[in-house]
């Protein structure tokens, strides 16, 4: 059968986990190196968002190179880790120019990995970039850091692809970039045209968007640069297993993106804290060929007609059929 | 194919819809006895849930008794409508004890009823029974008002089983029997044997609990009386048709159903604000079919090993391999 | 005291409400007329936003133009319809060409009682735009429609300002224009220049923006056209009276107000299905004036100040001397 | 003026605080001897709920004791770090009885501990308690583990008094002892009277109750030991200061605790994740101060002839003439 997505995942995803209540971590601690001979245990997985700084300075790019090489890994996308303690009140936009500054520094690195490991894209995802409490900020001057943050950095860079990660809020309570529809605003504001979006299923659902519609607004802007999958139950960043709640709206986003002939590949960003890690990986995978190849077997023309009729039942009584078998 | 359940209806989802937008209604009026009618349509109903009063005062008991009859259905619960313009503010809980009287002398009407109909249970749906604004209400007046209200009705007819089917919210902002805990709290503080829920899967949704959770919670407590079913988003009792959303959730609370062999009926509960009736009834049952079906496909030992080990990869495989499919 | 702000009203808030439950509504019947004369009775209002059609076919534009003279009031707006049962599955996006046409047709009469009351914008709400159901819609169409439509009756009518108000759900169950940035983006492939937005405190909160921050980013894009206020839980639309529990957030919103130097006037968007109409606006107008007036009273320098060093302390320390007293 | 309450706070907000993001933390390392000097510069604080294991093996209970005579600090409870690796599937409900041992053994040492430092309560937070996917559980398997384990430690030492503290999420994905209501019915299951609630402000408005309400019915069943403030934004436990976001019902809360005569100490539960923890700690003091002092000018006879007529608009009034000023 057909595979017509590759899959990659967030070099995070096979790290150490930790958060603010198991502050010794969910397991010892995870090299760069190491992760990636974990993502390349998986053994369905084809490229890797890699985050920068390594994990230990003495890491040489060479080396993740050579980690990638063995694996049969490629390096998709280089992320600054522009949420660490030195940012916490703010990357692009803190309100110590110091700090934007070694924001912009960190991006610079960030575009020179990016071209060592042949890279695609550079990916923001300013999580720290935001306010906590009302009257905080001046929400205007907030604005113009986050957009101007960014364009300083694609107007230094004009042949490198970036691209920002949306999320409404974590660590920030209240994150800058919050959904795909601001952060199509945002773009625009910066003029420039190598910015686009990384769209991560769950921080659509979290950000109480439908998936499948982001991605068709995203995509009509002509700024859909990646897309990230997993899991959640709406109301927070959970990053559990894709298809394991939301079975009916993964596979309307899977839908949509073969409207929109995504080629893929498909990147997993989870966060398995109590699961194994390469089995969260490979679950995920199965749930998205399985969900996949169900398309193959809805007849797609009467759903465009049902589309077109807009008629709700008529479109679920398609779905079920190929999801819970003939009911007669 | 053994056919596990009977399914019933809120005869509501037979009638008139209207909200606060389009006040000119969703469709044109509808009379008690023509709701029957509609739910005779579906030919797969074998009871109902019926309010009173009815659409009409001249309708009678006896009339409605034949139009059950000639649709081969049973009325198996009385719903007084104790949230109409009288009941406002208030019908358990109204700062007027005139109105509270009028809630005990209605609930004295459904008793009536249910018992010249051979209804099973009076159901409460106290839907305006709460508050909309902070500092509104002495919260614990209110709560002892909810809870003497419904206390006095079991003291009154003490043979009658009723019912209370809790709602976190609408119409009223905030409404005291909100959780499946707290209702259980609050009929254990009446001191009477005669009480008990109704468990309705989209409240429990719209509530933020997991359906099966709650299902277990009311059943030790030995306080389940009846299950309604229905879809929504997870953050307003959308009333939509079983399982076009949360389908896992779904086949987890068929699961739950099982595992305290209940035996049926299931009530569907939907407003069908733009489908045809019938139809939306129909992919209701349809639904509950086909995803019952798919439990007797799982393999159930394994799942009670899973559960053991709180393994949720290995449930989750198991659950896909026959939603899913095979991904080998 | 320099009252800052005139006020306004939409004349809903003085009808007849009614909901899904309470079907014989929360009140007898209200006519145009007679909704003007309690607004009238307020007699802190200036303007009203007014529904067409008009309660009653028999009422005329002239009747209404001296039913608001005799108030002391004029038309600020006027607000058609395109939620009623025959657009119960859409105005603009519905599915049928005719209801499409029917839509454009009382938008055309919307812009001519506007003429004939000198209302100064003609608002869009489309509430049943959208979609209820997961696989219900094809997202791309859905939104072309909703663009489509509303850039349709812009250019028919070049010189009249037309606005849209955003909500996230209700009555669909999710709304096209959802949020101030996707409608602002509407309004941008829409290609017009009279279409701006009506920005309702409320929804903001509801479609989980800051509203103060939305406030800035719909100025920023020249888009502002007015401005609704009342006040909710968070989630959900529950039209209560301003300040009644987001107190800290509708003081930053009226902050955001005067940054943009708005002069006005605020229009009260409430559903008191409790509490009487004219006590319900007069609590909200009174809320309004003492917070704007505390404003006076904080240190805006030293607000500046700390927003310059998004010093969420410091600035909340400035607020609550105003709002709390001096605590030493 | 009087000051009717005595104030506490939790050690960890005085401690080092790290997400999953900010893996390198927020700060320093931060010793549990450190962070009561801390807890001392307050200067405000008059006792501490203090974790067990201590941030060192070394550290010795004599020299916690000697810290908290020399900060004029008293150990109000002790709470066992049930979330910590090992604990990381679960500490009660854990699958792997082993793990549930050491659970129960860490809950001997915070009794010792207590008994050593002359703390009032052993306080039980069980955030890893619960399930984070659908089909991960046997419900009714997990809840009984909930309600055994916390009941076999309440019956080994049953001069203990014991708190449970409630949450509905974080870290786990859904946490056993979610709300006010479920955790009574659970304390009422174990049959021991030696157990009750720690009732944590922000949890509850996370829960989505009403404070007020949760705090009425803890009370009412005899199960509130102690009470933790702050606040959120509803929709996570952001754990910032208090009075930032909900004023009105905090004002309410601490009305609520008038009536049930708490008579402290309020215990202060946040994060400052980027604020200073002194400066952040004393800014909730304010406002509790601050708020409760409003309520002595509150006219307390109408507020309470409001509550009898459940009038939203009176009670309100009242409450904005103290807060807002008065508006004529």
């Amino acid at each position: 059968m057909a595979k017509n997505y590759s899959f990659g995942a967030g070099i995070w995803m096979f790290g150490q986990f930790i958060d603010r209540y198991a502050t010794d971590a969910y397991g010892p601690p995870v090299s760069t190196l190491e992760a990636i001979d974990r993502a390349g245990a998986v053994g369905d997985l084809m490229c890797l968002d890699i985050n920068i700084p390594f994990s230990d300075p003495s890491i040489t790019t060479t080396q993740v190179k050579e980690a990638l090489k063995r694996n049969n890994l490629k390096a998709i996308a280089i992320t600054p880790a522009i949420y660490s303690r030195e940012f916490r009140s703010g990357s692009f936009t803190n309100p110590d120019p110091k700090i934007r500054k070694k924001t912009f520094e960190l991006a610079k690195q960030a575009i020179e990995v990016a071209h060592e490991l042949g890279a695609k894209y550079v990916k923001f995802w300013p999580g720290q970039d935001g306010y906590d409490y009302p009257f905080q900020v001046d929400h205007a001057q907030l604005w113009d850091l986050a957009v101007s943050g960014i364009r300083q950095v694609a107007e230094f860079s004009p042949k490198t692809q970036f691209a920002i990660e949306y999320k409404t809020k974590e660590p920030r309570v209240h994150i800058s970039f919050s959904t795909a529809a601001r952060t199509l605003l945002g773009i625009q504001e910066m003029g420039v045209n190598n910015v686009g979006i990384v769209m991560d299923f769950g921080h659509s659902l979290f950000a109480k968007e439908t998936p499948a519609d982001a991605l068709q607004l995203i995509h009509k802007h002509g700024k859909l640069v990646s897309v990230e999958v997993n899991d959640n139950w709406r109301e927070w960043d959970d990053d559990l297993a894709v298809g394991s709640i939301h079975v009916i709206e993964t596979l309307e986003f899977l839908y949509a993106l073969r409207q929109i002939k995504w080629k893929g590949p498909i990147l997993l960003d989870q966060f398995p804290f109590r699961e194994d890690t390469v089995g969260a990986a490979l679950a995920s995978i199965r749930s998205v060929r399985a969900l996949d190849r169900l398309l193959d077997r809805i007849d797609l023309k009467a759903l465009r007609a049902a589309h077109k009729n807009q008629d709700a039942l008529a479109a679920q009584r398609l779905v079920q059929s190929v999801l819970l078998g003939s009911s007669e």
